[in-house]
């Protein structure tokens, strides 16, 4: 009964895994296909968020199960409980990546990003994907210092939504207002995606330690508001 | 010990109503001091969302806690889980409450919103607070015709921030990218504080039902995308 019991704790850990690998490839599928309006790969992103959703409501239904079942105490509780904590972060994740696909999509033809931001958007797209394969590492490994570094990933995800505000900001932004708006939640979506990836590594740290990350450390994460060189948050 | 065990649950059930209470009230004094500017009502808002924070991580060990105790199954357990669900979206639209006055502390002296869109913007505010304020209601009746409801009211929220995106579009707008950029992110923030506030109805209805609302009715609440005459999601 036991070793029933640990596979099915396993196997809530797989699923994890697996949404996390699949918001991720979604994230750098949905960055590819808005900086080349590439209308098919941004529908696919759209259509295979449904995958993370039917993980996401299998993983609560078996977590639950377990729950009612095992009636776990101390650490497994714990996993069971954050589990479901992670799973929602994960389930997010995905919406975001498929915003930006549905913007893609709601722009096509056109591109909705203009070609001097490209760099920085193709590098918040990249560093979103990269903490989530980092969040599945934690999830894996278990390994707090790599939780820890995730956070100060974070960071760089912050200046670099910053630099897309400078870009919005300065007087020379030659791309009218529907760009502005597009930019605006676009930078908004990744980096609202790179908290929820941090927030997974954050939750594995509180199951290893029993602490909450933002006790260990101070929290490096605050939400960024749009700035004019004061800070926003 | 059956009766402290339904004590127990009851009081988590009173901390997720003076949850939705305290950010109901938030979203409603922020809205206040970003059509005002007013540099103080804003500061209280940012500090008092501490006090769900608090809340939050209180009703959280209490939960678990009695998890561990109580070890409680079918609806018991259910409703202990979707309590802990309904508390992260309780402190989440806390958070947007905290970002619509910190964007207010960002522009003061300035005004973040030109007066052609106060009456839009005042409308998301007061609609947002009565969202929560039903869904407070919803928690204490476990009213599902009232959750449904909820779930309506929510379209007109949509329907709010279409209006301010097309203010946005519109060719006449002259406030500039800043305020375009504000206003966009204000738009976003009002449209996910509603999106909790009826997560919060469903989960109820969930807890009533066994079903997600979802299954119940056509899921109504699309993340809105920026339009320009086209439908965003």
């Amino acid at each position: 009964m036991r070793d029933a019991y640990h596979e099915e704790l396993d196997s809530i850990g797989d699923s994890l895994v697996e949404m996390a690998r699949l918001v991720g490839s979604a994230i750098g599928r949905a960055t590819a296909a808005i900086l080349d309006s590439d209308l098919k790969l941004a529908e696919s992103v759209i259509e295979g968020d449904e995958k993370v959703d039917d993980l996401q409501h299998d993983l609560e239904a078996r977590a639950i199960a377990l729950l009612a079942r095992q009636q776990p105490v101390a650490t497994d509780l714990r996993i069971v409980v954050t589990s479901l904590r992670m799973s929602a972060d994960l389930e997010r994740s995905g919406d975001l990546a498929q915003h930006v696909a549905k913007l893609t999509r709601l722009r096509y033809p056109e591109r909705a990003i203009p070609q001097d931001l490209h760099a920085t958007i193709l590098e918040m797209g990249q560093l979103a994907q990269r903490l989530m394969a980092k969040a599945a590492e934690v999830i894996i490994t278990k390994d707090v210092d790599l939780a820890m570094q995730l956070e100060q990933d974070d960071d760089a995800m912050d200046l670099l939504h910053r630099t897309l505000f400078q870009h919005l900001m300065d007087e020379r932004w030659k791309h009218g207002i529907e760009t502005a708006v597009d930019v605006t939640l676009l930078g908004r979506y990744y980096e609202r995606y790179a908290d929820h990836a941090v927030a997974v590594a954050k939750r594995v740290v509180y199951l290893v330690t029993g602490e909450h990350a933002d006790e260990l450390q101070q929290d490096i994460q605050p939400d960024i508001q749009p700035v004019s060189g004061v800070e926003g948050a």
